[in-house]
């Protein structure tokens, strides 16, 4: 039985218990989170976010990419969000390589070398202070009163915020 | 008082509740989801995971873009996941508009056109296996043996999968 197969048991779980009725789709709280993808990092038990509330978006390191940015966007001028929340987390996987060192490795066994940047980053407050300054260079996204950014901490449980 | 700060009063509720000491990097199931942002779609609460289990990708759609493929790849090559999990769902903000229509509204009010796709897609259970697609075509993920998709039913709680 794959890993797969015992989640899918979780979900039948949740269905039978899904007592959540229709709920509308854009998000309640008006809230979009970009957050690392990270296994340790619960944003709904975290922010005590129930079915409904906000977007979360997550992706490897949780960097203001140009796919969080098109995420971004979408979930302010369709859906109505207005704040934007971004958390990154010690401990973090992207702390422990570089882009050339990643890519090269990959172009040795692929023989291809990826046309992405990896996005590792050495300085995680650093990091944080540089997704946030992204989000305000982009064009797209027009509600920028509410941008800030976290670091949360696998080792407590807590949420720091870093200031800009 | 911004919603920010209500979630960060949860956030700190979550920080005196925690008792999950130290949690390895690697995801212990080895597995990492790929969804979509909705906010009705609780992926921790829908599988069953807790803090430590899996890596959890979203986007706007939950679709397969280059940064969901540098998140997999990372994923796999960095901590070891071994399967893949996509989940797109029902009542999809994705399927309300066209590429061409949200550009052109972004390009008349800013005076720029996004250089990304927006990703729209008019039937689910195609983009589902547009997304199984691209995982098996991307030469830098290493590990496609379980490589499955999903559509999550917001009105039922119920996982359907998607055959490729």
């Amino acid at each position: 039985m794959s890993v797969t197969d015992e989640l899918l048991a979780n979900a039948e779980r949740y269905a039978a218990d899904f007592g959540k009725g229709h709920l509308p789709l854009p998000p309640a709280r008006q809230v979009a989170v970009l957050a690392c993808m990270d296994a340790r990092l619960n944003v709904y038990g975290l922010l005590g976010l129930a079915e409904g509330d906000a977007h979360v978006i997550r992706n490897a390191g949780g960097v203001v990419t140009a796919d969080g940015r098109r995420s971004l966007a979408i979930s302010q001028r369709l859906l109505g969000t207005r704040e934007i929340i971004l958390i990154h987390h010690t401990d973090c996987g992207m702390l422990t390589f570089t882009d050339d060192a990643f890519k090269e490795a990959i172009a040795g066994e692929t023989g291809l070398k990826p046309e992405w940047a990896a996005e590792a980053f050495a300085d995680l407050d650093e990091d944080v202070r540089q997704s946030i300054a992204r989000v305000h260079a982009d064009p797209f996204i027009p509600v920028k009163d509410s941008v800030r950014g976290f670091v949360y901490e696998v080792e407590t449980g807590r949420l720091r915020e870093v200031k800009a």
